[in-house]
């Protein structure tokens, strides 16, 4: 069987539960808002844009067997419903940027059956789906031209087809630049606390065939040094319109050491990744997670029981400490103040 | 019961099982020399200097009950018991440094009879104990005068009393501040893949009641860039004539987050880690360990199977990155080629 991040099929919504990979893969039907909730806040889906698409087709399974006749009932519960999802995770943006999406289409067809409100919410979502998958080949096809016959490629966290519904933002590019350049290499960062390097991103690629070596997150700089890296490619959950990225906790200290031994740092991601309307990056919330994601390993105890722990789930990255932005609708450049109102409007 | 990393009484060696914390308190006894070796290699014993104090008494309990009275086959033991304690670790130079005191000490006394040349190993080893308490003393008075009454001070893997026989080299500059400066601040890098500072530094500094907070090694730059650390101190496993230092992986990158950010970085370290022979950094070995430790937490899997992982235990900073060296003879500042040459001699 092909693995997959995500499928709706006969309106059963299904995702594979990324918690227990690579030990264990094993799939997770949504049933309602409930169980969407706790998905996307365990972290059993994830991945900006992975969550965008859950998100929509998530409001359409928790109310399509809604019995009622009340179209204020049924509304209020909709909206009931898409309120909740929003307060789920903080940082990603393509989470607000679906649901907006979703409410939009529900309003402007606030007249019609509850019926056809059903179906509305079911082909938006999956309009936002289809449009996903192709934003990941979009991505694929402009960041594969950035890719050299023998680069050795640094990643963190996962940015693949686990993060999104089609074949992932950064790792997407590797996919497309490994079919012509079978001879390119990632290492990736293991992602402390929750491993997604090391549980999630050395699964995709080892199951891709691709030459993929795993370190810990504190290795990068020296490999780096030792020129063992030409170039890093990230994923982002969320753009400002000045090239500000908010990505996994780490990126920003990839960005300084690449930065510093001047090797290009690229970030990948689509055009909903951007938010237009932010006035800085200081408006961007870092999600804090608990500290028992740093103190405990699978429900290990790595720590003494009384020390604190500090866990931002995210950082940002200015502008000046990324080379180039690859979208669906190509490669963004500095100045990203004037390019990224260019390309992406 | 005060907790210690190393005792010699009676004869006996004692040490605490590093590898147990901070989840159990146990001692272990060392007899033999396949105890010492596999006690350093699995890190039961670890920090530069305590592997240090350790080889030294480690010689000695392993010759002290040999009963033959050939001094040859005596001294052929002893020997062979040496050269078998130097590959048990490559990069720390402490280990070489007493175990080739202990074998100059056994050569200048080779005309002697065998209780003779036990009772000088002995007699040596704990010179270098008491030695390596006082050198702890002397980076404390030193370093402390580096500290500011609120500093938030951030540090890697362990410099602390596990790592010597003394109160430490970085943390003993720590725990002196503190007496002066109670409102100080620890954070500690976990540093994976060993967690040295997850298990043992937070297990310390909380021990001592000093406000720590533990982070993933990858959050340090988000946090420095946020104006949270005021500076970083670190400990060496082994520093060049030049001023370049290995120390736990990690370190390096450190180094460059703290330059980037204009913030001070100190590495502690006593007058036996330099390595004044060495022509370059780059003789240094660097220990690479097993893949398993990073793709595994206390037996667990975290990563598949067949994934590859690259484990270097060690990395070095360059002078350029380091804004002065804390030893027990002073504070030594750049220019190092010089400076070094004065302090140390």
């Amino acid at each position: 069987m092909k693995h997959f991040s995500l499928s709706f099929k006969n309106s059963k919504l299904t995702i594979i539960d990324q918690t227990k990979l690579p030990l264990k893969v094993s799939y997770l039907e949504i049933k309602t808002i409930k169980d969407a909730f706790t998905a996307i806040k365990r972290l059993k889906v994830r991945g900006a844009p992975l969550i965008g698409v859950f998100a929509g087709y998530s409001v359409y399974v928790s109310i399509k067997n809604i019995k009622t006749k009340s179209k204020k009932a049924f509304l209020k519960t909709v909206f009931n419903n898409i309120q909740h999802l929003k307060i789920s995770r903080p940082t990603a943006v393509n989470l607000f940027w679906a649901l907006d999406r979703i409410q939009n289409k529900i309003i402007a067809n606030k007249n019609r059956s509850i019926k056809t409100i059903k179906t509305v919410i079911k082909n938006e979502s999956r309009a936002i789906h289809n449009e996903d998958i192709k934003l990941c080949q979009g991505i694929a096809a402009f960041g594969a031209k950035l890719i050299k016959p023998k680069d050795a490629i640094l990643t963190h966290c996962n940015a693949g087809f686990l993060a999104t519904s089609g074949q992932g933002t950064a790792l997407a590019i590797i996919y497309r630049a490994h079919k012509r350049y079978p001879g390119i290499k990632v290492f990736a960062d293991e992602t402390r606390p929750l491993l997604q390097g090391a549980r999630l991103t050395a699964w995709e690629l080892t199951s891709r065939k691709i030459d993929t070596t795993l370190i810990c997150d504190n290795a990068a700089a020296a490999l780096i040094k030792a020129g063992q890296i030409d170039k890093t490619i990230v994923g982002a959950d969320r753009i400002t319109k000045d090239g500000a990225a908010a990505n996994k906790i780490g990126t920003y200290s990839l960005a300084v050491l690449c930065k510093y031994h001047k090797i290009p740092f690229y970030v990948a991601a689509p055009s909903s990744t951007f938010d237009l309307n932010l006035r800085s990056w200081r408006s961007i919330p870092i999600e804090e997670r608990s500290p028992q994601e740093i103190k405990s390993v699978f429900g290990k105890a790595i720590a003494p029981k009384k020390v604190k722990a500090y866990n931002p789930a995210f950082d940002i990255t200015p502008p000046q400490l990324i080379t180039a932005i690859i979208t669906e609708k190509g490669i963004i450049r500095p100045p990203y103040g004037k390019n990224i109102k260019k390309v992406i409007g």
